[in-house]
């Protein structure tokens, strides 16, 4: 895979993962068991703007792409850790968008 | 008052709006009757976005600047009748931030 | 298409568009007829900015979608115009996203 | 000072540099010298989206608040270094906030 395609493939999983996270948000504020989604609509939020961050940041290729890659997976790391606690389908498509764009933002430190 | 003054003025209530937004949000979130509190943390969240355009396109003279402070007075409104139905003070405060922008951005659009 | 349908490819189409606009940003500020693509080069961020929010706007069916997708037909339009004068190819691509969304967004609204 | 004035002064900050970099952003795309100011206007933009999310992020305690501060410092660094080269009102108020936000976002690290 060349670096063009990782970009492509970074940003394309960043946005999935800033999707997820906007779902499982909204999904939650409506949950039942609100009271332990808590810390999962927190770091939706969080999460969804950090991802948003970092597509645009590759689309528009800023000097800051390393360190902006590393917040992102620490926020995505979070949010999967979280989200995969509970057994919502919209917390388990969030944690795996999230494992996803966690790893393909390792890939990108890598090769960047 | 002249026009940058107006300006000026609005952005900063649009700042001071999302300011007040975000602590009501992340405040809600720790309540223990945070099932009544869904629909408040929902348009903080909404708000806090739509003040955080309106003061940057005002700061950057956006040519859709009408627009923007109309969706802006909308989620603002919404904002503040939903925070005051609530009795915290983040609730209160939030609301008072939330009608103060609006009338900010209703008096730039007399003018603008 | 069905309602689901009709946001699926709204988001897309909003997404698609502020990648296009930022890429269209960043390759204009390179270019050397500089001069002649200050618009553009504002345009494509006041797009790209809106473009994030109607997304997003969408992913959390905002109580506001009606008149965000309203401003993303006016950004859009503005930005498809502006590009449309120039003969680069990401100028052409950002014009060609645009009217793309802008279109989406005009179909969401009659359903809406 | 204690960390709620810490906390406060540092949104302060991260929102005034918002503010200067949007402002040198439109400012530099309406100048004579524009090709000067390629680098300026792109780092203008990226150092104003960093702020922003920076002064949010503080607003709702966000878990990554260390590690967006870091990425704050970076920005608001590279920006105040690039402006500092030109000899325009806007670029020179720009350079000035970003070391300032830069300086309180470092207070905020020792005390975080």
């Amino acid at each position: 895979m060349n670096q063009d395609q990782q970009y492509q493939e970074c940003i394309e999983a960043s946005l999935d993962c800033m999707n997820a996270c906007n779902i499982c948000y909204v999904s939650s504020l409506k949950e039942y068991d609100l009271a332990m989604l808590r810390e999962c609509i927190r770091l939706n939020r969080e999460c969804a703007d950090i991802c948003d961050l970092a597509a645009q940041s590759m689309q528009r290729n800023s000097p800051f792409l390393k360190e902006i890659c590393e917040l992102c997976i620490l926020a995505c790391d979070a949010c999967a850790a979280e989200c995969g606690k509970h057994e919502h389908d919209h917390c388990k498509a969030c944690a795996e968008a999230c494992r996803k764009c966690a790893d393909t933002c390792r890939q990108m430190l890598v090769v960047a």
